[in-house]
């Protein structure tokens, strides 16, 4: 267990890892970061950093003696630099939770192993196994690299009468899944924290709408059914405690059917804290970031508990010039992430908007 | 105007510096410090800082050029600093701020010459003149030295029938002022905010109760007549306009008289972030680090509505052990400051309760 005054090192220096470390600072400890990327934003706001490749051995050697655990803020840590820093100092979420997170396809059997639906899918190594996938799911589906995706990048949607062979070159030949094009009502999300000894608390269903690929606004409450509601935090639980999970986790669900029929299947794990959970910041008794350094610390869980209707919606790009009209609007919060430019698709920043007397 | 990705300069390094640079981090602004103590918990959360004197002035012009503003934490900046600095950078508040508050009787005789009153008081500067003042005013009564006192450091209580050479000799015959003793029925404080434009928003008016003259709670509601909040505001409200204050700002008020009959008088004026408006960070719409740093760079003041009843609690010394428990206590809000060593009589952090349901 950490005690006031240790120091978590993190490993990535963009939004994520300085709201974390921002979190930290509140709860007395230290953040140590480790990062490539010479302005990283999360450098800003800790007690010290190292400019230096995730896979560079010797830096993250220094990195270990700095810190008294080790977490991250993307599911793109390489394998071997997890490996190498939970052998040296405890790593959280553990390693079982970005092997698997990390494939799409380990992610999908995974979740399918453990009884929960997801969209239909099969393994695409080639040609051939791409042509046996179309014909075992149907079309349209949705063609997606195995590993690192995100926001988007890395996926192909293949209709009724395209050329597969288009499809597989676009995808750059590499190990992939095939999707079922899920009709979905919505897009939700599940923000919610494990800690090691399984006590677990879950937020709130968030409601996520998202523009060119990229997260516009998440909403609560979601307008889903209490059933809904219940299912999705069963999911985050089991899902959790089958990776033997130790820190803020999201999970990203379609919502389908309507009325009695509703339900949702599981999209993807994000084994970190989560864009869909930041209306938590102004929103919940206890804020994501909180939640996550409280997991990761050994500490007790702080109460999940929505405060009231909220919206959270991100500043991408030149969103973020708003930032004056916005700092006069009452009731928003701003969050900004200390980035030096505002380009094209770039999360600049966010906006909680709390939304006090419309009921929930 | 500030513009986010802009630099506040911070002198001091304490825990309101620090709170100061996290509220600042979260609106996209970056922090640099000045501070003699190479602990400085707020060199923590900062981009950058500088460890030097205050009257090191090689390190006051290389801080002046990291940053676009700068503030302070504590009242007792030199006044050369404050000079020096403001030629070089815009300094918030100014240099009138800190000239008025340095000084007990320039700061009592400025609050008198506003119509506000302040306990009975005269000045000090040898024994027949410490005689004549307690001629005027009585005993008992409080001999307080001019300048650097705080936390009940640099004053004596004179008793009547006591020496009053003693009392001279115990407070190091320095320039000083005799202090009618108020009655009072409780402290209580106002914190508030002005912007160069004359835009004020204050506070709820907070009751405190100290421990060995150091704050040990901040309660609102305050539990005083609609008339006398109103009264505290027109005062800070009269003060800071006098000023020409830029920033967040505390008046320390005694509250005298029962029902019709209660009032408050001016104690003294805090130039900075202070104590008794912590309990803002988790009770209010806009907390008094992010109202400092909205003030300081032009922006919009934020709304300073109470969200509810709301009690800080500071944890002095040792009660910091207590992080724990507090940690797993539902509505209770954990803040510590990054200091190493739990010294007797050193703040080491506070805890908000917000008291849901108790009706305000």
């Amino acid at each position: 267990m950490l005690a006031p005054g240790d120091t978590i090192g993190i490993l990535g220096g963009g939004q994520l890892g300085r709201m974390i470390a921002l979190a930290a600072a509140r709860l007395g400890l230290k953040s140590f970061i480790l990062c490539p990327d010479k302005d990283s934003p999360a450098f800003q706001v800790s007690a010290g950093h190292i400019c230096a490749a995730y896979d560079d051995f010797a830096a993250l050697e220094a990195f270990a003696r700095q810190v008294d655990v080790v977490t991250y803020e993307f599911e793109n840590v390489p394998l071997a630099t997890a490996e190498f820093l939970a052998a040296r100092r405890p790593l959280a979420p553990g390693a079982k939770a970005l092997a698997t997170t990390q494939d799409r396809l380990a992610e999908k059997s995974f979740v399918r192993a453990l009884g929960i639906e997801t969209a239909p899918f099969a393994p695409v190594d080639d040609l051939a196994s791409l042509e046996a996938a179309v014909a075992a799911i149907g079309l349209p589906a949705v063609l997606k690299t195995r590993r690192f995706g995100y926001d988007g990048k890395g996926q192909v949607i293949v209709r009724p009468g395209e050329d597969l062979t288009a499809a597989w070159h676009a995808l750059g030949r590499q190990p992939a899944i095939l999707e079922g094009f899920v009709r979905f009502e919505a897009e939700v999300s599940i923000v919610a924290a494990r800690r090691a000894d399984d006590a677990f608390a879950a937020y709130d269903v968030t409601r996520n709408v998202h523009r060119e690929h990229i997260l516009h606004t998440s909403t609560v409450p979601a307008g889903v059914s209490p059933e809904t509601e219940r299912a999705a935090r069963s999911i985050a639980c089991a899902i959790s405690g089958a990776l033997e999970y130790v820190g803020v986790f999201a999970v990203e669900l379609f919502l389908v059917g309507r009325g009695a029929a509703e339900r949702v299947l599981v999209n993807e794990i994000a084994p970190r804290v989560h864009n869909s959970g930041h209306w938590t910041q102004d929103g919940a008794a206890t804020c994501q970031f909180e939640q996550h350094v409280r997991a990761i610390a050994g500490w007790p869980l702080g109460d999940p508990a929505r405060l009231g209707p909220a919206q959270m919606t991100n500043l991408i790009g030149e969103d973020v010039h708003a930032w004056h009209k916005i700092l006069a609007e009452p009731g928003a919060r701003l969050h900004l992430y200390g980035k030096d430019e505002a380009r094209a698709g770039r999360k600049m920043g966010h906006v909680n908007r709390l939304r006090d007397g419309e009921g929930c």
